[in-house]
Formats: C-alpha cells, sequence, structure tokens
C-alpha cells in the first residue's frame, strides 16, 4: 500500500473531493484488476444506500462495489419506504413533511458507516437546486462520510468512471475529447454534464464543449473551457466523442428545442479522428444518438458502465481505510 | 461429486432447459437435505434479482437458496426503482421508454454472475406474450446465465418444485397425476400451466389435464397429453390433483367462465384414490378450492411451497459449476 | 453468558413478552458495549422484515442488529411487491384479496429463521386494530418467531429501547418521568404510548401521564397509572419528558385537538429538574415540540434512536439461542 491511498476521504460530494485525478484513476484501474483484493476494507462496516430516485447502474455498481470490498449493504427507497423529508430550518412542521432532515441524517449515520445518497434536481428552481439543500444537508448533519450517488447538481461518481474510461482508451498524450449536448424529449438534470466538465478540466486533454444557444451551463462549470455552438467543427479530429442531454440553465429546466440536428449519427462521427463513442446511460436510442453509432466498434458505453464499480469501490475504499 | 452434477447450465429459461428431470429432481432432493452443504459455489459469486411483478414465494425462495450457496443478492424492482424499458429495435425512442433492454441486460450482466428475471404476461397481446420478448432479450443480450423467474408464458422454478413434490410423494411407480383447470375472478397468466404439463410430459406418470371448453392451452404445450372437459372422470382414481386457474389462450387473455362448479371441493377429492392436493399458491380460498381441501392432511401446498427453495438452489448451483 | 441470557423466546409481541424489564436493559447495555461480540448466534441464521408501512429508524436499525449477530436479511415491502392478504376465515376471496395470510405466514416462515413484521393501526375500526389482525395471524400460523415492528396497538422494540435510554440516564434512584401528549396535523396510532406505558409501569419510576380531555388511553393501558390533564402541573420536577402524539381511542382515531398549547416548549421545560428529553422520532418540529428543546443539551432523541439497534440485537439474539 503506498502512501498516497492512505488518504482518507470524509465526503465524495463532487469532483472537488478529489485531491489528485491522476492519481486516483491510477487507483480505480488498479482495483478493477482484482476487485477482490481489498475484503478486509469492509468488515463489519455497512453502507447505507438511500433513493429518493430511480437509478440502475448506481444502484447496481454501488452494491456490487460494497461487496466486493466485504462491506454489508443497506438499500432503502426513501420515497414510499420512509417518511418525506424537511429540509428547511425553523418551520412549523404542520403540512406535507414528517421528519426534519437534521434528524434523519444523524439517525441514519448510527446505523451505518457510510451513507450513499441519490436526490436528483426538481428542475423547478435553480436556487434549490444549486444550493443542494438535500445532499447538503445530509453532509450537514450526518457524522459518517457521504456518497453523492448522483444530486441536483453532480455526479461524480459517473466523472470518475468516465476519466478511468478515457484514460484506459487514449492512445496518445494529449487526446481532443468532444462534449457534445443532445435532444432528448424530456428536462433532464445538468448534474452529468457539470461533473464531466468539472472533471475533464483536471486532465490534461485537448476539451471542447458544444451546445446549441440557451444551453450554457453554469458559468462556473464552463469557465475556462473552450465552447462553441458549432457542433461539426468541435468534433473535427475528436478521439473521444461524450454526448449528453441536458436541460437549460439559463432558463432553468426547460427544454428549448429539441432540434434532431444535435442527435450523433455515424456522419459526424466521420469528423472524428475514429473517436471513441461515450454516454453516461441510459440512452435514447436514435434520439440521443443513432444505433449504428452506439453499437459499433468504437462505443464504450458498456465498458464505462462496467468502470462504474471500480469507480465507487474506490470511494469506498477511500472512506473505510 | 458424480459426473453428471458437473454439467454447467448458461440459462434457465424453460423445463427444456432440464436436460435429465429424474436426475435434477434427485438432485434437488439431495440439496434439501443438507442444503448449507455447498456454501463454496456462491463464494464471491452475486444474484441480480430484477422484479417486474410482484412475487412472494420466488421472492424470497429464491434469495434464501442464494443464500443456502453463499452468494451476495441484489434485489430490484425494475418498475419504480428504474427506468422503463424499449424492446423493439431500430425505435426512435422519444416516448415512454428510457433505456434499451440491450444496454440494460449488457450493463447489468456487469454486475452479476446471475441474473433472475420475473416478468409477467401483460395478457393483452398473444403475439407479444409467446414471443417472451422480455425474458428472451435479456436472454439475448446478458452475459450471465439468466433464471426465469416467471415470465409471459413459463414457470419453471415452480414446474421443477412440483416434479420434486411429486415425486417426494409418489407412492407408487406410476401415479396418476390430475391437473385441473379452477375457477379465478382475475384473468391469470398461462405460465404455471404451461411449465407444469411440459415438466409432467417427460415424467413416467398418468397424466390428464381437465377444463372447460375454451381454456385449451396452446397446443405444442398439450400435444400427446390425455385432455377432458369432464372434470369428475379426470379425477377418477388419482394420486395427485394440482389445481390452478389459467385465463384463455385462444380468446387470449380473457376470462370466459367463473363457473363455480370447477372449484375443487371435498367431495371431488373422494373420487380419488385418497390423492394429494397440489396448487403453487397464491390461492383464492373457497374460489379455486374449498378450506377443507387446502387445509386438509393430503394438502401439499406448504410443503411444495418450501421445496421452492430447493428448486432454485439446484438451478443456482448448476449455473455456479 | 449467564443463565438468564439463555431464556430463549418464541415471540416479541409486546412488552409482555418480556420476563424481566431490568435483565433485558442490563443485558441490551451490555450488547451495546461490544455490538460484534455475538456473530456467532446468527451464522446461517435468516431474518425475514416485511414491512406494510413506512419505516426509517425500526427497517435500518433492525437490519443494523442483524448484520451485528451475523444473520442474513430478506426485506420485503408487502405492499406493491407482494400479494394483498386475507386475514378472515371461510372468506369466499373473490374480491380484492390474492392470498391467505394462512399461506402467507406459514411459507413465508420456511423461507427464515426469523419473521419480523410492521403493520400499523388502519385507524378506522377500533375493533380491527386492538384485535391485531395482521401480526396476531402471523403469530398464529408462522412456524418461527415473530418480532413486532409496530402493530396496530404496540411497538415494543420503541419501548425497550426507552428503557433502556432511561436506565442509561437516570442519576437517581426513583426518577420521575413524564409521558406527555402533543398537537399533531394527523391522526397517529396509539401503538408508541400504549407500548411506552405498559413498559414504564413496571420500571421503579415515578410516572405521570398527561394529555387532553377525550385523549385516554384504553383503560387496560393505563389501569393503575397517574394521570392528568394538567401539563404543567404534570412536568413539575420531572427528570425524563417524553412527548408523543397519539389520536383519540374514546373518539377512535380522530384528531380532537391540535391545541397548540399541548406542544413542549423550553419554558415548560423549566419546570422540570433539568428533564432529559426523549421522543421515538419522527417528530414534527415546532408543532411537537420546539426547535430549542429538540436541538437543546438535555434531547436525548439521537441516542434514543442509536439504542434501537441494540434492543433489536437483544430480541434477535434471544430467539436465536
Amino acid at each position: 500500500m503506498e502512501t498516497k491511498d492512505m488518504i482518507k476521504i470524509e465526503k465524495y460530494f463532487s469532483t472537488h473531493d478529489i485531491d489528485s485525478v491522476a492519481d486516483w484513476v491510477e487507483e480505480a484501474i488498479t482495483i478493477k484488476k482484482n476487485p477482490l483484493g481489498y475484503k478486509e476494507y469492509g468488515q463489519n462496516k455497512t453502507i447505507a444506500m438511500l433513493f429518493f430516485n430511480p437509478s440502475l447502474r448506481t444502484r447496481l455498481s454501488t452494491q456490487k462495489a460494497a461487496v466486493h470490498l466485504g462491506m454489508n449493504v443497506i438499500v432503502m427507497n426513501f420515497n414510499g419506504e420512509g417518511w418525506s423529508l424537511e429540509y428547511n430550518d425553523g418551520t412549523i412542521m404542520d403540512q406535507g413533511t414528517s421528519e426534519h432532515v437534521k434528524e434523519a441524517a444523524q439517525v441514519v449515520s448510527q446505523y451505518c458507516d457510510v451513507l450513499a445518497i441519490r436526490a436528483f434536481a426538481s428542475l423547478e428552481s435553480k436556487e434549490d437546486d444549486y444550493s443542494e439543500k438535500v445532499i447538503k444537508s445530509f453532509v450537514k448533519y450526518a457524522s459518517v462520510p457521504i456518497i453523492n450517488m448522483e444530486s441536483a447538481t453532480a455526479h461524480p461518481l459517473q466523472a470518475l468512471t468516465d476519466a478511468m474510461t478515457i484514460t484506459e482508451h487514449m492512445t496518445k498524450k494529449r487526446p481532443k475529447v468532444v462534449f457534445s449536448w443532445a435532444p432528448h424529449p424530456k428536462p433532464l438534470p445538468q448534474a452529468v454534464a457539470n461533473s464531466f466538465v468539472e472533471m475533464i478540466k483536471r486532465m490534461d486533454v485537448d476539451f471542447v464543449c458544444t451546445y446549441p444557444e440557451g444551453y450554457e451551463l453554469a458559468r462556473h462549470i464552463t469557465e475556462g473551457v473552450t465552447t462553441t455552438h458549432d457542433q461539426e467543427a468541435a468534433l473535427k479530429d475528436a478521439d473521444f466523442v461524450y454526448v449528453k442531454n441536458w436541460s437549460s440553465y439559463a432558463d432553468y429546466g426547460k427544454v428549448l428545442s429539441t432540434d434532431t440536428s444535435w442527435k450523433m449519427t455515424a456522419k459526424k462521427m466521420e469528423l472524428t479522428n475514429n473517436a471513441k463513442f461515450m454516454h453516461c446511460l441510459p440512452v435514447r436510442r436514435n434520439v440521443v444518438v443513432d444505433d449504428e453509432v452506439l453499437d459499433g466498434a468504437n462505443s464504450l458505453v458498456i465498458e464505462q458502465a462496467n468502470n462504474r464499480t471500480y469507480a465507487a469501490q474506490l470511494v469506498l475504499k477511500k472512506m473505510l481505510e
């Protein structure tokens, strides 16, 4: 065990909780080679996973990661199985909420060693979502490390996975990575986009972000990033093309365009340097991306999903050191 | 370990995946005698159980079986907890479905060693149901063994349980087994009936299937089977009476009759050779069968349910060899 | 291991299943000091936890307790995941219920070593609720020990926790314990109140129960207990103040009053002997109790919730001896 492995983390709320992207990616890739080699870390330790929203990859890969580490797993769908939570201080709770997060977070902390939470953006209020009241309340009141399994504005487990996948597949020193908006019939959160951009900014790549007018991400996210509304220009010579929809930040939570011309096609991929195709999944076929791209030899989406396990395992391991 | 134990199976989709009914039944009965004797099979292995429909026996007995084998268990209710899946190829997914089964099955396979799925018949389209699009899609795209925990047209874990229960309780060489339709207020799938008939055809028993007009099962199921609309004639000298409702196959998914005269009663059981009574459960009392039959000394229904654990354990063991 | 530890219990349905409150509390406190010291009790044992209602503390603490004992845990939300149950005998089940508890309880018993059940009061019929038909049906038909995780009229895991918490925090021989009703916008069951009063009657404390007119608990519960409608008089010199809402027993299941003057306040707490504040949670802030009391140095609510784990662990251990 090297010294750098021994830095214990107290939360994994955003990519800012990563001290060194390169070191984390390297260690995640090491774990992938021998995932069962760390069973002693989780002995007699319990993770509680609280879901306020649907989940497939995150739910299963995080459980698998915990199991690799020998942990006990408690899964709870908070809506339906639990009580509806109050997040505001000083409220007279005579309306719909039954329990304050202050109690819930303190109490749940006593039953586990790590607490993982999924709580999507409401997309109704930019202020509420970008204040991250749900997960920040848990971080504030919990007495155990918290893992963000996708919050209103961030999905750092996905971003770590993405950094790992790019690192595994890059064949030159400073690859060109293009992050492109794509159409979608429903308004989606900016969480994946935010975390991906924040992560990629810390990697040694040539990065371009492309989206239609009105789809600018928050300024603090894209600060220092090359952005363009010209998708085809962006794609030129790309080594990696990551496609993802998000709803408008400016006109918050709105679908401004379902312009199908932004869909990723095989023809557009020809503009690239035989680029690898990435998406976090779930993906709407032939809306976000054409079948032939998703099913093509250069698609990394299934391997990306597989890497979720090792990203989660790394984060858990760092909390258990 | 005998050689026959060592045949690893890649899927348990229907009773056709059983190479030898007699051998499987024998081995399931052996497991029942010492269920904890196989803990090494599941070490560091994980089963993911995906439910698209309610389940009591299947949910609990399959988990118990996995635990007996030392496996880790991940349970997921796909509806509500996950994304709604698309099953058709080439669809422009701009409507209700969020993820294609092609991704879902490939991705989930990466998080487990065995994948078990429950996906009932819709009873809306015979073509859709009998094409088994849900479970066959998973079988097609998954990279790990798949267990059918009741699909649109088959419930092979139940059928294996039933074969095991009959074998344990038969007191003569070639017992008479009667499978009788019974009334039910709601339309039920043909899955249990199909798998039971397919299984029993491969056993050395005198088999009769009885149901009212209009309730014929699919021709490929009852091919070679003695059938009759005369329930009382069928029951004569029976050693086992298995009762089950199903909806019409011809007039697909319809309840054609709730004729209470088809209910199993103590009086009808008197026509038999002191027959054992069987049902897969859940059962509607005094609609499908009278209390006194279900509660009588000859009722095997609770033991049948118990055998679900060992049937599931055998199938899992064969996948883990 | 002392002899008194070795008394195996067959059910934990109410506080009456406790032979000696003092001994149980002492042993729970012993377990708390070394919760991982009993791993051999649960080897190859499985608990099935069936929920008919929401749960946070009970769900997580009971799982944690089982994990401490080395048990396997199967959790099931009966509504939604299972079949709707029939509880009456002799019914012709041609309506909404799909399975009789007689089968369900017998069957589930075969898949586990301990069965834990949560089934709240309906608050529609006093007769139905106080006959405890759900949990008593399971007790009647199950073949394994049953734990009450809050039934219509009792919450004995909470009461054991409360006795433990009071014992840990009492600083004199015979402390004064006040149990006070508090307002709540919705009708709540009497389960927590009933079990707390039944438990406290068996402890060597000076006990007073206070509530507005119309909120008398069932006579057999408060028999022998000092009760008063004068909250402030009750609070005088109290060492412990336990606050809890319940709906009317006389005018069954009704909210007769939301009189905010019954809310617990810092000013009222000044009437006490620097009393510790208790509540079972979830609690509606500033309706049941003011923030400053709940957040004050004398509040035991978080520690109370923590003790749930050890109360559950003791009950499980007694079933596994």
